[in-house]
C-alpha cells in the first residue's frame, strides 16, 4: 500500500523525477541544524560518509517550500508520531472492511499487519458506538488502520476503484448494507462478501452491482477468529478480472500450506466461491459428527484423558486433523475437580451451512447422506427436554460390552473421512458440471490445506488425488484401502447396534460405499412401484439405454 | 348443477312462476297431436289421468313461443340427443378443468360421474390437438362434459364465480398459464392448482392472484390414475371462503373411507394444502423405500412369489397398506417365463417431492432423516455404470447367511413404519407452528385414511391417537410397542451389516428412536468444537436456561 522512501534529494530536480510515477507522495522534510547534524556523523563509525562532506551537502540542499517539516532534535519516537499523525490526516486507504465483528477484527489487523493501509468502518448502532474506537485504542500499533463510523468518510478515505470487505453476518442484512453503500460509491469499485452468503443470494446481488457498474465479490473464509487473525483459507468467486484488483491483499492475507502456497485461489464465477465455502462447512459438519461419535463409544469406558491420549497419538499420522487435535485438546480441558465437557449441554446448534449443503446434495441428485445425518443428528440433540422424559433415565447403554478394537476404530473412523471427503468432492464436482463452473477440485483441496477448520494431512494428498482421478473412489489406493477398512467400520457399527449408540454418520458412510459398490439395489421394486400406481414407467436391464416401458400392473 | 323439471305449465302465468328464483331456464316444449297423446294415454295402465281429461287439457293450452320445440313422434333416444345438444348449445358449467394428462383426464370423469357440469380445456399444442376430442369420443357417456381447445370459450362456459382446477405439470408453466387464463377471469373467479407445486410457490400465486380480486387455492391430490378416478385423497389449502365456494365438488368427487368420511377436507391458509401432500409424498418415499429394503433382504434366499405370500400375509393384519398391497402384486407379476420385477433397471427415478420433504425438515430443525434416507438411496441406485464398475462384479451377498425371524422381520417394518409417519406428522406439527397454520393433524391422517397412495391400516388408526397425543412417541401404547420391538429391528440391521446390505431407511428410523430415547448424546462435543474455533458459545448441564458460556480452549 505504499512505501518509505529515505534518501537526501537535495534538489529540487531531483524531487521531481520521484514524482515521475506517482503523483501520490507524502514528503517529509528532516530539518536539522549543521552542528546538530555534524555532531551525530562524528559519533557514528563505519560509515562511508564522513563529517568532512557534509558542508557541501549544505551547499547544494535546496529546501523545499512544501510538505511536512520536521525537527530532528526531537527524540525518534516523537518524530515518527508526527510524520505518522500528519500522513494520517491525508492518507487513502488501499482497503476497506465493513464490519468489526469478531471475524472482522481480526481479518482487519491480518490486512493491516501485511503493510496494506486499511479503512475499518462499524455502524454506530446502540451498544456499538465504541466498537471501531475500542478498537483501534487496543491495537495502537496497527497505526496503518483509519476507523470510521461515519459511512461517507469511510467509502472517501479509500483508494478508487474502493475495495471493500463486507465482514457482516449473511442473510437480509447484506442487501440493506448494499442499499446505503451504493449510491456512495463509484464506477468500477468493488464489494466483497466474506461472510457465509448463500451462495444463490450472492449471484443474485453481483447481477444487482453490474447493473451499477460495480462489481460483486463472493468469498468465503475459513478458519474462525484464529484463521482470519494469522492467516485463513479464502475461496474468492465472481468476476475473475474484479478478483485481480484485490488478490494482492486476499492472497497476502490467507494462510501458506507447507509448499509455501497461498491458500487463496479464485474458484470460479457468480456465486462459486460461497458455494465452495458452503461445501467446506457441510464437510467439516460431517467432521465434527464423526467425532463426537467415536467420543460416544468411547466414552462409555474410558476417561476424557485417555480418549485425548487416543486422538493425540492418531494426530501424528495420516489421520492428523486440526478438528481432531483441538477434539483432543477438548476433552482434556479441565475446570475445578472435573472435566469442562462433562457439564456442556448435548443439545447442539447451528448456522445453516450444514443445512445448505445437504440441501444442495438433495437439489444435485447427490447423495450425500453423510452431510444430513450430522445436520439431524444435530436437530434431534435438541429435543433435549422430550429425550430426558423419553429415556426413562436410562444412563449410558453399553457400559460393559467390550471395546471394539483401537485399530478398527482408527481404521473405521479413516474410512469414514474418505467417504466424508468423497461426497463433499462429488457435490461440488456435481455443481460445477449443473452450473457450468469449471471448478477445480484439486486447486479446491488445496485451498483446504491450511488455515481452515477442516485442513488435515488427509486434505494435503488429496490435491494430487483430484488431479489424477477427480473422484476419491476411483483412486486405485484409496479404493483398495476402502475394501479392506469396510469390515473395521462393520465391526464398529455392530458394537453401536449392541451399545444403543446411533451412529449416524458412520452408518452414512457404510451405506455409500456399500451401494456405491453395488451391483444390483432392489431400486427396480421401486420402479415398478412408481409405474404401477403413477404410471412413471421404467427402464429394463434388457433394453437399450433410453427406452421407457409402462406395465398395466393391477392384477 | 340444475335440474329437469317435467310438468305441464300449460299456461303462460304458471311459467312464469317457475321463473320466479332463476331466469336461466332452458324451456323444452314437447310437441304431439291430440291423436298421437291420446293413443299413448289409452295405452298405458295405473295412471290417475284418464283419457278424457285430455281435451281440457288441450283447450287450457297456450303454446309458447320460445325455448326449443320438440316433436314427440320421434323415438325417446332421438328427443333425448335434440334436448341434450341443444341444451349444450348455451350450458354453463360449474366447474372447469385445465389439462387433459393422465390425472386431469381421471379427475374429469370422476367429476362428471358425480352429476356435475363440467367444462375442460386442453392446449391444442402440437400433437395435442386431438386430446380433447379424442377424450369425450371415448367417454360419450359423459354427456355433462364440454370440452374445448379456445381458452376464452372454456372460460365463457363456466358458471360465475368461475371455478378452473389446474391439471398441470407443477413449475413455472404454471406461472404462464395464469398469464394467459387472468386477462379473462372476472373478480371472484377461483383457480385451484390441483399439482404438485411446491407450497411456497403456492402461497407466492395466491397473492398475485388476492391482487387481482382473484382467488389461488393449492390443493394436494393423492392417489395416482386411479385415485383420480374413483375418489382421491384431497388435501385443500388457502382461503377458507373461496374453498367454501369448491368444496362442494371437491368433498364429491374424493374417497370415503370405512366411517364414511370423506377424504378431503380443508388444512389451511396459504400454501398448506401443497405443503401437506409434500408431506404425504415424503411418508410415501420412506415407505417404499422400506418395502425395497425388505425386499434385498430377503430376495438373497426366497423366490418372489415366496416373498410376495409373506407380504400378503402381512397385508392382512395391522401392517395392511396399499402400498403393501401392490409390492406383493409386482412380486408375482410374470413376464414370460421369469419375473418382470427382475428386469427392472434398478436405478429409481424422482420427482421432487421426496426431496423438498428432506429439504422442509432441514429448514424448520425436523430430524427427518428417513425422508432424506429414502431419497439419497433413489439418488446412489441412478449411478449405475459406476456402481458395477466398482462393485467389480460381486453379486448379491449374505445369500448363505440365515435369514432373521420372519416375526423379528414384521417387527422391524412395523417399527420403522411408525418412525415414517412419527417424522412425517412431526414436520407437518412444526411447520405448523412456524407458519401459524394451526394444522390439525387428526383431521390430516384422517384424510389419508383413503383415495392416497398411503392409505394404510395404521393411518386409520392415527386420527385418534393424534386427538390424544399429538405425536406418535407421546402414545404410550405405540411407546411401548416400539420398546418392545427395537431389539427386532436391531437384529435385522445386524443381519444386514453381515449380508453387505446398506438398509438406508430402517437405519434412520433406528438412529432416531435411539436418540430421542438417550438422554445424554455426544452433541457436547459438538458445541466445545463451535465454540472453540467459532466462538459459537455453549450452554451447561448445570447452569440455568438461557445463559450461554464462552471459553478460551487454546492450550
Amino acid at each position: 500500500g505504499g512505501a518509505v522512501l529515505a534518501c537526501s534529494a537535495l534538489k529540487e530536480k531531483y524531487r521531481q523525477v520521484l514524482l515521475t510515477h506517482t503523483s501520490e507522495v507524502f514528503w517529509v522534510y528532516l530539518s536539522g541544524s549543521y552542528e546538530l547534524i555534524h555532531k551525530r556523523i562524528t559519533g557514528r563509525k563505519g560509515h562511508f560518509m564522513g563529517a568532512e562532506l557534509l558542508r557541501s551537502q549544505f551547499e547544494a540542499l535546496e529546501v523545499p517550500g512544501y510538505g511536512l517539516h520536521v525537527d530532528i532534535s526531537d527524540k525518534p519516537e516523537e518524530i515518527c508520531n508526527r510524520i505518522i499523525f500528519a500522513c494520517m490526516g491525508k492518507r487513502t486507504s488501499v482497503f476497506g472492511v465493513f464490519g468489526l465483528g469478531v471475524m472482522g477484527r481480526s481479518i482487519s489487523l491480518n490486512i493491516a499487519e501485511r503493510g496494506f493501509a486499511l479503512s475499518v468502518y462499524n455502524r454506530p448502532d446502540a451498544g456499538e458506538e465504541k466498537v471501531v474506537r475500542d478498537f483501534l485504542d487496543k491495537n495502537a500499533w496497527a497505526t496503518r488502520i483509519q476507523g470510521f463510523t461515519n459511512l461517507k468518510e469511510f467509502v472517501d478515505s479509500l483508494q478508487r476503484p474502493r475495495k471493500i470487505l463486507l465482514m457482516i453476518s449473511a442473510g437480509p442484512v447484506i442487501d440493506s448494507v448494499l442499499d446505503s453503500l451504493i449510491p456512495l460509491l463509484e464506477k468500477g469499485d468493488i464489494l466483497i462478501d466474506g461472510g457465509n452468503s448463500h451462495y444463490k443470494d450472492t449471484a443474485r446481488r453481483a447481477q444487482r452491482l453490474t447493473k451499477q457498474g460495480l462489481t460483486f465479490l463472493g468469498v468465503g473464509i475459513s478458519g474462525g477468529e484464529e484463521g482470519a487473525r494469522r492467516g485463513p483459507s479464502i475461496m474468492p468467486g465472481g468476476d475473475p478480472v474484479a478478483y485481480g484488483k484485490v488478490a494482492g491483499v486476499l492472497e497476502a492475507i490467507a494462510a501458506k500450506n507447507k509448499s509455501g502456497d497461498t491458500c487463496c485461489k479464485y474458484v470460479g464465477p457468480e456465486g462459486a466461491g460461497h458455494f465452495i465455502k458452503m461445501v467446506h462447512n457441510g464437510i467439516e459438519y460431517v467432521e465434527m459428527q464423526l467425532l463426537a461419535e467415536l467420543y460416544a463409544v468411547l466414552r462409555g469406558q474410558l476417561s476424557n484423558d485417555a480418549m485425548a491420549d487416543i486422538l493425540a497419538e492418531w494426530n501424528q499420522g495420516e489421520l492428523s486433523s486440526y478438528l481432531l487435535g483441538i477434539t483432543a485438546d477438548i476433552l482434556r480441558k479441565r475446570e475445578g475437580e472435573g472435566y469442562l465437557l462433562d457439564r456442556i449441554l448435548d443439545s447442539a446448534g447451528n448456522k445453516g451451512t450444514g443445512s445448505w449443503s445437504s440441501k444442495e446434495a438433495l437439489d444435485l441428485g447427490m447423495p450425500g447422506n453423510m452431510m444430513s445425518a450430522a445436520v439431524f443428528a444435530r436437530y434431534v440433540s435438541s429435543f433435549k427436554e422430550q429425550r430426558l422424559r423419553l429415556s426413562g433415565g436410562l444412563s449410558l447403554a453399553g457400559r460393559d460390552l467390550p471395546l471394539p478394537d483401537l485399530d478398527d476404530l482408527r481404521d473405521a473412523y479413516e474410512f469414514a473421512r474418505l467417504i466424508n471427503h468423497q461426497q463433499g468432492f462429488e457435490l461440488m464436482r456435481m455443481a460445477s458440471v449443473e452450473y457450468g463452473w469449471n471448478l477445480d477440485l484439486s486447486a479446491i483441496a488445496s485451498i483446504w490445506t491450511s488455515g481452515c477448520i477442516i485442513k488435515s494431512t488427509l486434505m494435503e494428498s488429496l490435491h494430487e488425488t483430484f488431479l489424477k482421478y477427480g473422484n476419491l473412489l476411483e483412486a486405485p489406493e484409496i479404493r483398495s484401502l476402502l475394501w479392506r477398512q469396510e469390515s473395521a467400520l462393520a465391526l464398529l457399527l455392530s458394537h453401536a447396534l449392541q451399545s444403543r449408540l446411533a451412529l449416524h454418520a458412520f452408518s452414512a458412510a457404510q451405506h455409500y460405499w456399500i451401494d456405491m459398490t453395488t451391483k444390483d439395489l432392489p431400486a427396480n421394486l421401486i420402479q415398478a412401484q412408481r409405474d404401477y400406481f403413477g404410471a412413471h414407467t421404467y427402464k429394463r436391464k434388457d433394453a437399450p439405454e433410453g427406452n421407457s416401458f409402462h406395465t398395466q400392473w393391477g392384477s
